[in-house]
């Protein structure tokens, strides 16, 4: 797995409560203070704040403000993963299952094929 | 980086209508030939079904799905990153010159005084 | 109440499938038969497609997309509103009883204060 | 139009800057003084709260939640119109126009319809 992620994972797990983290010092001791909805309004305000950072950087020619929302989005994901006991290795593992992008894309259109067939009485 | 990460980016980049990518034969390559508000929206959905998911999977007390729709989340925030011509390689330096979790704390921390700093006069 | 929201909230409580909604005819009745999460994945994607239409709005100075996106965010607020067996008129009546806006505004801020205490140890 | 969205809104368009609001004392002329991206935000904010809140009420068996969580997405989404220099009305009107629901529905459809054009290539 990536470094970076590794690493990521690991301060993240020690700033669980049981694990000493205080939520007087650390951010993300106080996200699991606060608990699961906390974790994931965070999931959703980063995601708005990516569509709204991707529609100034197509605007403004600067893709740099995407990145660091990106960044912000995976990181609250990191979060919720270690809030729900998993790693970013599982899901590394759940993408690479997928048997490389055709698998991914394979799942993908399975998906829409389902929410197709539901639609399909209306064609 | 995750050799996954580096794969799927690879193989996301070459499903680009510049590089040869088939709309009719490829789901990547259909979000790339609708446009930015089309992989946006996916970012959307993804994070709205990955909250869902997250709290059926503490009501059912399995976090599988928690696993697969952050999957979900992670490729199409892939799919995003090419669309901007940027990597995971650059959203994982990001990440890391944050200076681990201290940093990334730091600025999670910065963002939510700027925010309090703006709601200060009320109380 | 606004006799476009009565109407509204007649015909969906008419799409229940309990009360004779026609999947088959009727895309109302289809989300019902989905269920809740097939609803609630609408109220996710329509807020992400207001946002995106608002920064295309002040881009091209035309509002009118924000108009018909926030259509649609309230309507399919109405579907979940019946999803729940409640009405339009409830949601009204919260509003009224927060006593105008001071009274939303009070609610608002006693929000922003009970995160911020939450956060107080920070500073 | 309601009598509660016509005051409120009326209330809501006096909190602008330019209408004497003063952030120091009144949370939505904070708001309007941050911008749109504040405001945008906000509507992703409340849709997720409103995603979880539903989730919670269906495993407690209790819509109320559901009930408050609407009403602040409203009560945002009618800010956000006011930036935009909208009314209420006009999204009434809007969902009026559609011709009752079936206009709606047809709408709702022709998106669905555009889409799975759009996807009908991999079937």
């Amino acid at each position: 797995m990536s470094e970076t992620l590794k690493r990521l994972a690991a301060v993240i797990e020690s700033r669980k409560l049981a694990n000493g983290g205080d939520p007087a010092t650390s951010y993300v001791a106080r996200l699991f203070a606060k608990g699961d909805d906390a974790i994931l309004k965070k999931i959703g305000e980063e995601a708005t704040e990516t569509v709204m950072a991707a529609k100034d950087a197509r605007r403004d020619n600067d893709p740099s403000k995407v990145l660091y929302e990106c960044a912000d989005l995976w990181f609250h994901s990191l979060v919720m993963l270690a809030q729900f006991d998993l790693t970013p290795q599982q899901v590394l593992d759940e993408l690479a299952r997928r048997e490389g992008l055709s698998g991914l894309e394979e799942k993908a259109a399975r998906k829409d094929e389902l929410r197709d067939a539901g639609e399909a009485d209306k064609h």
